[in-house]
């Protein structure tokens, strides 16, 4: 058995972090399958799905780091390619990446008490998104 | 078809890097299911999942690059909210994942000869850690 | 219903990017499977398999920015074990990981538009690869 659901946001660019959690659990619950893998994954290449504690200290944090390890206001060559700025985006879609899977048990995703599903918006302007969520199981 | 497992270990905290393969596979392999996708999914935010060759010296590189790209003992915001002095740890979660996904063939997870699936401790004290294992296939 | 493919490829060594789209469309689309889940899965520990833009900026961009993070030409413990100086190969691979999870939908692997499928290769020699493409639907 197989069900998706797609996932529509706004995000406010760069740094913007999106809980997904609570769609995703709806999603899963909706989806009438108990048993099975879950997959989240972020249609782009210049944002990133991975899991975190969704608290305000780390909302900070991981921009921070973000900026620290592949800085944006930077010359990269992929914005000699296209002139739009955002290659440190990519870069850290790249690193992050844009899909994550877990288990399903009695129609929920299985996720520890502080982890949180996050999108992580790295593009440089405002951004309507799409995530799909995609289940198999029984 | 689905089936799951559930490991459980003990951790030393933040450093510690635990060869989960050969658990994995014996779990495979009791699940009867032969070929399909199989999910690891570590249950925490201040641990990661990811494939490494299991060998003396990269157990001691990995947890310097950690400790070199997302240092311990330095102050982050997420200190500031719980004061439990562990924000590098969801921070390497976070950038390395927290779950691991490959084919199911003739009943083993595929990997390398030289691959190993590790449990990556980031955590500053000993934890009780879980890991999912969850099977889909036939 | 499952069904898989492994694709072969020989890479250049260090730095070489190799799009697998198109191979892992046709391998959906010859699958069966309309509706599921794909993995793609590096055979290897010196590798990595993640999306990005594939253009020729980033091509140039993602070698330099691994340079910068986990650098070859200098010591690391790994190559104290083996002698083949390689262990920034290894980190690398575990750092950015393995394995790339999607959906699959009427019969095409769900992607953005700029967002394509790569392996990546890290190892400081020519090496002759294997993906495995593995699906799980109906």
């Amino acid at each position: 058995m197989t069900a998706s659901a797609t996932i529509e946001f706004k995000t406010h660019g760069d740094g913007d972090i999106v809980n997904l959690t609570e769609r995703i659990q709806t999603a899963v619950g909706e989806s009438g399958i108990r048993d099975g893998i879950v997959t989240v994954c972020a249609i782009g290449s210049t944002a990133a799905v991975t899991t975190i504690e969704y608290e305000p200290g780390l909302k900070r944090d991981l921009p921070a780091l973000m900026q620290r390890l592949i800085p944006a206001g930077v010359p990269y060559e992929h914005d000699a390619t296209w002139g739009d700025g955002n290659g440190y985006a990519h870069l850290r879609s790249a690193l992050i990446g844009t899909s994550f899977t877990t288990a399903v048990e009695s129609g929920r995703a299985v996720l520890g008490t502080w982890q949180q599903i996050v999108f992580l918006e790295f593009d440089n302007r405002p951004r309507s998104r799409q995530v799909r969520v995609q289940l198999v199981g029984e």
